[in-house]
């Protein structure tokens, strides 16, 4: 196999902590494009820029872009120690202006030298579990990249509400066993039009995979009532999330309450099947 | 049972033909309340809004909101003509800055008296068959709503690039078997976790439903390459769509192409349960 390329996006933007240590976590795996927003794109399901154009912007010292200093991006301070660079050296790092989805279809059709062999989204500030997967611009550029025919995998942290992801890293050895499943999804593939979403506990140490499915769940109590500097009413979204079925065994949900890393196996084909005799009596 | 209350949104704006040819064809099913973005929201997928506030405004004469003037939005003339109202009288309407998704949950938390008996979604400029579903705002509303244990259903035409709804519209016997099924589902329900991708063809006369699957399909070709004033190089999304089941007869876009009306049973739950077995071997 010659060397593996693989295109890594996100919802939070290139400069969000998750990213960078994905990025880290699978660099040895082989060529590295990170094509990602220029800032947050939480919520951005599998949404396209339809009505504005896009853009995209080399921020790497890769020789054949041009120039642009990285210095800002891969070296900072802090308490007076040096810190490692939160970008691995020698990837391919781009800036895109668009959805998630947006990155994909631009980063394939104008940015990487050929097909990718692997996409990988994340790691998002926070799960994509349950019927959450639908909202998640983590999963959308997913969804993208096996609609392409590519093994793609959406990887997110199940953060609580307030939780900062700098404050609960992805542990190192979390990390190891993320970039090892990358690495046998390189040798071996995907079944055709299936993309994996992972979530990841918080956890110290890596206690092991669980295959699930998809928990019944459902959001409420979702606005916070405002007004606006000119005393108009607006609403922000928030919301309360309830797992509908929390004495399950098998649900990513129920995995992530064990300590486990969920993998739910997510299908581009979104027919009910199980339900086209009973629409047929509707007819 | 006491006097429906329907809730209709869509992704191309109130103002859209579409969304007003179908308020006009259910308004006899019950109390209607049509809560829709302030302009196009093509390609927003399920998308929430979660870095701004979003606001919304009624827009009828309804006695219990806050007088708006409607004529601007409900009368025309025509080649010197009287044409009639596009939105019936005494709905209630409402125009939102969010996405579609946003005005589902809007309408639900903050808009509607009671938890609507049903949710459309459309009539969209544009069919969403086949993988388009993914990016559907038109969908992504009806998701939504099924999320929300309320039957949905969304509606959209399948119009040829250039094409537009007005010079196509949806002949009146479509609209009335839509409504006919649209009273049925309000009688019958819809399995849990389950919701409906309708297609339309363009058709001077209603030949049917058929109940299908998803076709696989791919977008290729997504960029066109343009310059901003400032000469800088920006990208436009465009697309070719391939139908890779030509052949099939199950599908939605087989249906379409026999001028059928196509009716996808969607599911919530996105779990590739064919694939559980193959992921565990790479574990």
């Amino acid at each position: 196999m010659n060397t593996p390329l693989i295109l890594i996006t996100n919802d939070d933007g290139y400069q969000a902590a998750g990213i960078q240590a994905l990025t880290r976590a699978v660099a040895p795996l082989g060529e590295i494009y990170v094509v990602a927003p220029d800032g947050a794109r939480s919520g951005a399901a599998a949404a396209i820029t339809s009505t504005t154009p896009v853009s995209y912007s080399p921020l790497t010292s890769d020789k054949t872009q041009s120039p642009n200093p990285l210095s800002s991006l891969t070296a900072g301070t802090q308490e007076g120690a040096t810190v490692p660079s939160p970008y691995v050296e020698g990837l391919h790092l781009y800036s895109c202006t668009g959805t998630p989805v947006d990155c994909v279809k631009l980063a394939l059709e104008q940015i990487v030298p050929r097909k990718p062999d692997l996409i990988l989204s994340g790691i998002n500030h926070g799960d994509n579990a349950s019927v959450s997967i639908h909202y998640s611009g983590t999963m959308g550029a997913v969804l993208e990249g096996c609609m392409k025919d590519i093994p793609s995998i959406g990887i997110s942290l199940y953060l609580q509400r307030g939780q900062r992801y700098e404050d609960h890293p992805v542990s190192e050895d979390t990390l190891a066993a993320a970039a090892a499943l990358c690495r046998r999804v390189l040798e071996q593939g995907l079944p055709q039009d299936v993309c994996l979403n992972i979530n990841l506990p918080i956890a110290h140490k890596f206690r092991g995979w669980q295959v699930c499915r998809q928990a019944r769940g459902r959001w409420s109590a979702e606005w916070t009532d405002a007004h606006n500097p000119r005393g108009q009413r607006c609403f922000w979204l928030t919301g309360e999330f309830t797992d509908l079925e929390p004495e399950a065994t098998d649900t990513d949900f129920a995995a992530l309450r064990a300590g486990y890393c969920s993998i739910v196996p997510v299908t581009v084909d979104t027919t009910a099947y199980h339900a086209t005799q009973h629409i047929n009596t509707l007819l």
